[in-house]
């Protein structure tokens, strides 16, 4: 490892991730990932493009009993998600491989859920980070319609994908859905009255249920930042310290 | 005309709508989707599937100086239509055409503004309303796409197109966007923290800001349906009852 990692506690420290102190760090976004996939005791979960585990170890952590599979391309990372994994004594088998290129033993396998937190920012339209790794978990290489391919490709026949992504991408995430449906929408706005600026999108494979646009869950109370510290709303802080499956979404069969 | 009209106050008594009495009657979502409509005075605007002259004579009420034009498949509906647009005065032409099969003098133009409410109910999901123009209304005969191609088609470089339409449709309208962008999503609830379940799209010919999210706008007041009569919320009232343009949304360049 060439470089230094720090250890961030999660989950209202029930649970410890390092990660390396330069480069892309997680925030919130994996925590509310894990909280809106609807995986039960005894199930398997695959997440594509995992970086240092957050996640699947949220999820883990949240839903005991769980099988999770995480993907990753860049080495380092995938030996740090290890290491996390091992440290929270998780059943989360990390695979270093990139997403569009699964080795035989992922491809043979279906999942019962599948999550994933792709890369933010067009590659054309964003500058370089000037940091390899950040730019490999900030910059979106892979396209996102291949993200949406794979994930159905994995899944077994009523199988949910999970997936959280930047608002602007809505369009590109309905119209990349192959053989997906029963489609949920959540979007996330960072304050009362906000345009969404992220969203969470579930979808089956196979599903047929009408699309439906949530109310947004909002991030943060009050019209602007009032104070220091955190400003979480109530729904939030469940979710981000008390390990709650997101609200009306999360533990919806649909 | 072989059935009885009605006569119906819109925009608080300023304008009147004649319409049949049986079949497919206009909500408030015409007057929604003419407060979404950025048109300004001196601009064309085009509505396809006018029906009665709803929307666009909303419109014609709120800004002063359009020269509108509607488009209606069924002759007597296209009939009422101009008898409506006679009563208030409107620069409204009605063609009666279909809008997958528009006449040459229709194609031959541009238009700032292209506004629709398309039939709400998949013709295969629904059953037959045994009214001939109520099922043509409310059934989806044209799909989609073609609504969504003609109106790109028959704009102006940077021309707006304003739909209103089911929230699970949402995907329909993103994937059959061509060579639309910028686009805005108005969600509406029908109250606070509930589903949308319609939804106001506006893009631009040839727009490349990226997609927004907005908050939803409510329709009722409370949690559920209190007393007697209407429960609009305020912003709702503006724009039902003021001839307001929708807040947020209906007067924003983009």
């Amino acid at each position: 490892m060439d470089e230094a990692l720090t250890c961030d506690a999660y989950l209202g420290g029930r649970l410890s991730i390092s990660q390396p102190k330069k480069g892309y760090r997680a925030g919130i976004d994996p925590v509310l990932l894990a909280a809106a996939c609807p995986a039960r005791a005894g199930e398997t979960v695959l997440e594509l493009g995992c970086g240092v585990g957050t996640a699947s170890l949220c999820l883990a952590v949240r839903v005991p009993g769980l099988q999770l599979t995480g993907v990753e391309r860049q080495p380092d990372i995938a030996e740090i998600a290890r290491l996390n994994a091992r440290a929270a004594s998780a059943s989360l088998d990390i695979v270093t491989a990139d997403l569009a290129d699964l080795p035989a033993s992922l491809r043979q396998r279906g999942f019962d859920h599948v999550i994933a937190n792709p890369p933010y920012f067009l590659r054309s339209d964003s500058h370089a980070s000037g940091h390899a790794a950040r730019e490999a978990a900030m910059g979106e290489e892979t396209p996102l319609e291949t993200w949406l391919d794979v994930a159905a490709r994995r899944l077994v026949p009523g199988g949910s994908l999970t997936m959280i992504h930047r608002a602007e991408r809505l369009g590109d995430l309905l119209s990349g859905l192959r053989g997906l449906g029963s489609v949920q929408i959540q979007p996330l706005s960072p304050r009362r009255g906000r345009d969404a600026r992220l969203l969470l999108m579930r979808a089956r494979k196979g599903g047929r249920t009408p699309l439906r646009l949530h109310a947004p869950l909002v991030v943060h109370e009050g019209a602007e930042h009032q104070r220091d510290g955190e400003d979480y709303t109530p729904a939030l802080t469940a979710v981000l310290r008390d390990g709650a499956a997101l609200p009306g979404f999360g533990e919806t069969a649909i």
